[in-house]
């Protein structure tokens, strides 16, 4: 199976694909991306995605060089030319290069890639997360830059732990790559501000509120203690339980029925989306 | 004039240089870089800049493939088989293809180019700064994070000044490629931490002692309106007098005495240096 990449006009092998030293998310880490899951080989919340990726271009002076719709046909064409199992699409646009007018030619790049998975048992018996502070540059901003949470990769083996959760003055964050939700009691509390808007985030919040008195807000790290319950969500996490922070247990410390619920539901979500 | 480049074993003109789309730098922001100056075509403190990019490196786990005098030579070459007037060289660590083991295979890029240069009258009429509340990651490592830098472009022109002085919890900083410092008196003042750890501040420190009092410590913004003269040195800039902050003027608001002298004792140190 190999990868499929989209690069300013041309389709190839990701494995052949390559991108001048001139570029300044080479030089200067200075771009934005978006990554969408399919479901059944077809796009997920991709609206979603080219949204928030606007979102974040438009932070950084991007601009999308084509159409959402023009982009939307050059993903579908991309999973129909693939030999991938459970495609994702991985959208790139860089700063350009460094000769061109600065934001004015960002080069823009597709990747299809197989969809991580992670073992069963883990959804079984939740997660480890260790809190780190530290407080992303444009938290709504998908930037390229994941320096601080690759860099503390070694720190996560160290503590055999599966992520971070990120804190800092304004409370708990979000995980590098997931958001974060915790049940007290019946009530289910996401961060408010100072995070990356995630799409399954968004997702939970919708369905969760018919079933939860759902509050977005602030969460102090102090109120860590006093949780019930706790997940992450992310395009391909989907909904994963967190059982233990810090070495602590969350609860009960083995995944609660709430979050089992959540998970049903966005199953279900998901099975059923068109 | 083209610019050279050595990539993984190979030179090559920069512009037909081009590197794999899963590289880490690309994908992830994860790298770090160094920028060297040469003086009559030999290299300026070259090994002083391959200490700052092996600093640098280590805080990201990754190890420069070679050593030190290996790098030596292939700069020499480089310099060499090039045509450009005032080469200066641009080395470029990444995390590597995100396939390959994390940390393990970093690509390492040596681009020759033209040294940027400034118009005279900048150093005789001095340059205005504006202050923005910010704090590099990791500040004493040279990553390719300039994410914030790059994206306050239209704030410094929309100011018509020419570079942004960063401050935060810790003090006034540095600004983002560039250190920074003032005269109070006959004192010379230059932040101490939280910095990157600039070559060119390295030289202007060490001569400077025969000449004024140094002092290397923390620097409150509310000094910045009791400061007599200001620069900022730099491997591309040298001493750069500063001669307006946020729209004051610097002392004067010409530049002074002590600046010129460090001006001319730098000049003098770079004609002689061998």
């Amino acid at each position: 199976m190999s990868r499929l990449c989209y690069i300013n006009g041309e389709i190839l092998p990701a494995s052949k694909a390559a991108i001048g030293i001139s570029d300044l998310a080479l030089q200067r880490g200075y771009g934005v991306f978006d990554f969408a899951r399919t479901n059944h080989r077809r796009l997920f919340h991709f609206d979603d995605h080219l949204q928030r990726l606007r979102l974040s271009a438009s932070e950084l002076h991007l601009k999308l060089p084509f159409p959402e719709e023009e982009i939307t046909s050059i993903a579908e064409h991309l999973i129909q030319e693939s030999d991938l199992d459970n495609p994702a699409i991985r959208l790139i646009l860089t700063g350009g290069y460094s000769s061109a007018p600065v934001y004015q030619n960002p080069n823009f790049i597709i990747i299809l890639e197989e969809l991580s998975t992670y073992p069963a048992a883990i959804y079984a018996e939740g997660v480890e997360l260790i809190t780190v502070e530290y407080q992303r540059e444009l938290p709504h901003v998908k930037s390229l830059n994941y320096l601080n949470s690759i860099r503390l990769a070694p720190l996560i083996r160290e503590k055999e732990a599966f992520d971070i959760l990120y804190h800092s003055e304004s409370g708990i964050t979000e995980c590098p790559r997931s958001n974060f939700f915790v049940f007290q009691g019946n009530r289910l509390v996401t961060p408010s501000d100072f995070i990356l808007s995630g799409i399954t985030r968004k997702i939970v919040l919708e369905f969760a509120s018919a079933h939860f008195p759902v509050e977005v807000r602030q969460i102090d790290p102090g109120e860590l203690t006093a949780i019930d319950e706790a997940f992450v969500t992310s395009t391909s996490k989907g909904v994963l339980p967190v059982t233990a922070i810090d070495a602590q247990p969350v609860g009960s410390g083995r995944v609660g029925d709430r979050t089992m619920t959540i998970m049903r539901l966005f199953n279900e979500y998901t099975a059923s989306y068109k």
